[in-house]
């Protein structure tokens, strides 16, 4: 049994982390800290873990971070950075769900989340937490950022196009003129009270929010350069909030190159994916919806071309706390631990 | 033209006046005050208002609410007892959406809101703002203090069965063991930025709160105490919360009396609301829905007598921040000022 | 592995049944019928299913549900009835979602039900399925009429103030004046194309129906007065239509007899539930919310009892398609073949 | 008194129709015609109109639509164009809110909707119902073909682009590329029974439609070439389902020219519609929400460039059922008839 311990689960990510975990066969649960919360029984503040999970929130001294063979971090962007490289040295493995180690380049960290990098050094030996593209270096990490929900939609419906091996290393689209409409649910904005995102404020409501910058838009530019092996790479990301409380959907468009318009794109999908457990690319001309997927590690991705045009369209669907967190992160522990990647990750999305 | 002035409109109660008496015929806005925001236009803060109303939030220094015809406070409890004196002793006419003015016992108000009252003689003149009950004391007020949102919908929801005058001094209903199960839409908590508000907590669930006791049932058993002219009134009341925005739906429960058994009650309520322009006593038998009154000050009700028994239902729908608020404050204000009861106040529901 | 078939697995009580039985280690699903759809994968019709059931619906003759243990009937009322004998005939446990065998007495059936039963000899044999209540009888049962949505949370929920054995013979409550004020979210009317339940009909909604009479009326009183072991019991059941996809709340009123103004009523309940899998008795006071069992087969149950007076109010959640349909039934299911009674029943609540 | 008639009032639209027109000073209300519900008071339908619209839905017959002044449709594509012609030989104006009047070419209208033209020559006829673009047309128009609710979305968001009188006849934007990923709230739909807009389907869900290939590309793309007074118009056209029952967000990208990277396309939107009463051009970067315009003729837009590169984001919203429908309706009917283009049209959004 691997020993895991969970830094800050007072939000959705922590919740989620504890249903999967709470379920999986090969972790102990062992401790889930919160200062703010010590003493309190996980199950009093999250009821639907009533009789199925019996830790109460520890303070991070009692805790005892260091006896784990695995820490998640489910805090806000800041935290893990001051503690990851004292658990590091004790032989533990961090798993962070926030944007600490998700971006290489330290300038780019501190222009988007207004702190400074506080572990370079780590930063560098970190890998990026999408196992779809990364599966080999996440097996041999201490450290894993883990992907961020819009990325991880946005990155896995454009690899297929940009990985070169996947090719023949010719173009297929246009790089400079990416397009990503991408919808959330309001658990993206996490547990925090939040005028804009009452019930009385958004449900019955849509609105995009971050359209002239996001800070999820260096990082997929950051994993789409990685993936293509180049830098001439430019998108244009516009994030919406959807009145539900889970999944993403991403509208994805590409400009097809003049010299590929012959390309069959549905079998470079269907190839690229064909022994991902976790990613189902559906028929040609579907439409995934996001309930397919929710309360799964699931992702669904479908293809359009209308008219046989120079447009490319992709639909990627996902739920942001899942595959666009929480799971994403059992997925990597399982990789870091040996043990069959879908363990504990195999529960069917809740439909209807 | 009535100059009105409105302390505190960054609420729903506030922005719900300023949508309506931006259409009244015979009202001017002259000012609205927050200290906080004092300078933001108020259509920066209700986007719905831009290009309809010009005003700004303003200090209360600046405001100037002396010079005003009447002053809504859409403030939270606590707020206009401090203030209604001095601006009833400039003329100005005082209409208080929150607590202050409704409970008549001040050790009641003091036990249920937790601070003692500031004006127990400004309390004592005040009036209860029902009109279907107090219209004629409203009419002549300086001062109202406006029914809360579920109050309103129990008390017109029991009114018939305890008005004396409507059933000949007979006893009807068991009036200890009155129930109503109430329902609200997320809007009835206000707009504040709370945890268990948020659309990720709140919507796609359901709950009761407050079952074992609420600061509604005071009010509305001192006001069914009016009503009914005696002290026999005990009402168990349950409120949940609805995941939708507005709209509350009161199911009652009362136990008809031996001797009421061959009562028709559904002709005592159509008598009793007959000349009533903002209640609709529906057929027998009938289910109103809460989207029925959306955005207008109807009120709908409906009775059901199953198998013919003893046990009396009472249906009652209101759209919790108009007749349950705003608009009945309006409605006070028409009343007050000598205006058609229902001028400003004729928008039909919007459905669907 | 339990040979399990399916008849009728096109709605929401059939998807529900392919969830949690493929992921249930026991059993092996071996068909699922739908004249209609025969041969479309049922992953077709419930993408969800995508990658994890590759069957496809199948005419009841192809089926061959003769091989099979056992046969969930997830058809409207009316279907099993027809054809429960020739399984029960062939050796296959029946257990039938719908309303066929729940009711004993034939004339009730077809008053509520508007069509004659035609198989009153196995409907005699036959056993209400609600465990925590009949586990015995449903251990050695041939055939399962599994308890309705609303049903299953009205009995558990009054169950322990009515059981003869739990409070030792003496009456605690006025069982002619019961009261269920009960919501559901919009699921339980099925995945019938209707208007009335269309999205752009009943959300942002709320309002009760069939007041004046209700189908599970019968079914709720018959249990009743079963679980009473007296025929005095009068039950005023309401449902209401809550603007969401999952869930059941009843808020059920009952009045404390004199002769028991005393009694330890949370601790009645606890003893009553102690060693029950799925029934949470929360601590007194607590208020339940549908969420905390969106998914699972959990049910919570709290108690209130205002001013410490004559009113108890007994607050229940579920989710209507597990514990009030499939869920309830793999329960039975599993009792029926001698399994641990919560096999393949564990999954937790998805929250938020 | 302008007398109008409806038919088909029976869906969202009609209901919508009848909410504004009860309220229209210059109005009467004097036929609305269902064949199936004949006889039914439209109240009895649209419970929110009780006390308020005493019409019943009458016959076709019974109606005398000859009598009108003007008559609205209300009823699917395929029927204003077999009773057109008879009206407008009466000297009534006809307004069809469905699509037999809106697309040119009978050949492309008979492609996407199935059916051939039963009258074009009335269509050569029938002006386009944009006022915003087409307003002097109108005035003199004896039919209106209404624009389509994601149409007027699109159209009026792209509008200044593409005029050539808004910019000096020079190009500004790549049209072969447009892109316009747009969402609506589930009443797009229509009152129609149905299983993909259940509640139960389509609430807590988020799916794309339609990718590759929708009726509202042609008339979007007709338009548009109407307005930049050339053929060179090639729109990729997504729309998506929103759980939830009004608005449309509409999200257009469009490259800009290298010749145009200088331009200020915010006074050129500014300036477009300064004297528009319906159109709210708000601050640049800004994200409008739909709710604010819920239940109003508004449209608001906004305009991004992130990172001032080549690619303009235009953002629109309206409300599908308003200006996206039946408001926009009687905003053509006042133009018409020599009224006040906005009267009864001045409802300010329902917010929250």
């Amino acid at each position: 049994m691997i020993k895991v311990g969970i830094v800050g689960g007072t939000g959705y990510t922590g919740v989620e982390l504890l249903r999967m975990l709470a379920q999986h066969p090969e972790v102990e649960l062992t401790a889930i800290t919160s200062r703010k919360e010590a003493g309190m029984p996980v199950s009093d503040m999250f009821v639907s873990l009533r009789g199925r999970v019996d830790l109460a929130f520890s303070t991070p001294e009692e805790a005892n971070l260091q006896a784990c063979d695995a820490v998640f971090f489910a805090t806000p962007t800041g935290v893990a950075m001051t503690q990851a490289k004292e658990l590091l040295e004790q032989g533990v493995r961090v798993l962070d769900l926030a944007a600490d180690f998700r971006i290489k380049d330290t300038a780019v960290f501190e222009k988007w989340y207004g702190m400074p990098h506080q572990c370079p050094e780590i930063l560098e030996e970190a890998v990026y937490g999408l196992p779809e593209i990364n599966r080999e270096a996440i097996k041999g990490a201490r450290i894993v950022g883990l992907a961020g929900c819009y990325p991880t939609s946005v990155q896995l419906g454009l690899a297929p196009l940009l990985a070169p091996q996947a090719n023949g290393d010719k173009s297929l689209i246009d790089t400079l003129h990416l397009i990503s409409d991408s919808k959330s649910g309001a658990s993206g904005a996490g547990r925090k009270a939040e005028v804009g995102t009452l019930l009385a404020e958004a449900s019955d409501n849509f609105k995009a929010y971050g359209v002239s910058g996001h800070r999820h838009t260096p990082e997929i530019e950051q994993g789409l350069k990685a993936i293509a092996g180049h830098q001439d790479i430019k998108l244009t990301f516009v994030p919406h909030l959807l009145p539900m409380i889970r999944g993403i959907h991403s509208t994805i468009y590409a400009n097809i190159l003049p010299e590929a318009m012959g390309m069959d794109f549905q079998k470079l999908f269907e190839d690229f994916y064909r022994n991902e457990y976790f990613i189902d690319v559906m028929p040609f001309g579907s439409h995934p919806e996001t309930r397919s997927v929710k309360g799964s590690n699931q992702m669904r991705i479908a293809l359009h071309r209308p008219g046989n045009g120079d447009t490319l369209i992709i639909l990627v669907v996902e739920d942001n706390l899942v595959k666009g967190a929480s799971g994403q992160g059992i997925q990597c522990l399982n990789l870091m631990f040996g043990l069959p990647e879908h363990l504990g990750l195999t529960q069917i999305a809740l439909l209807p």
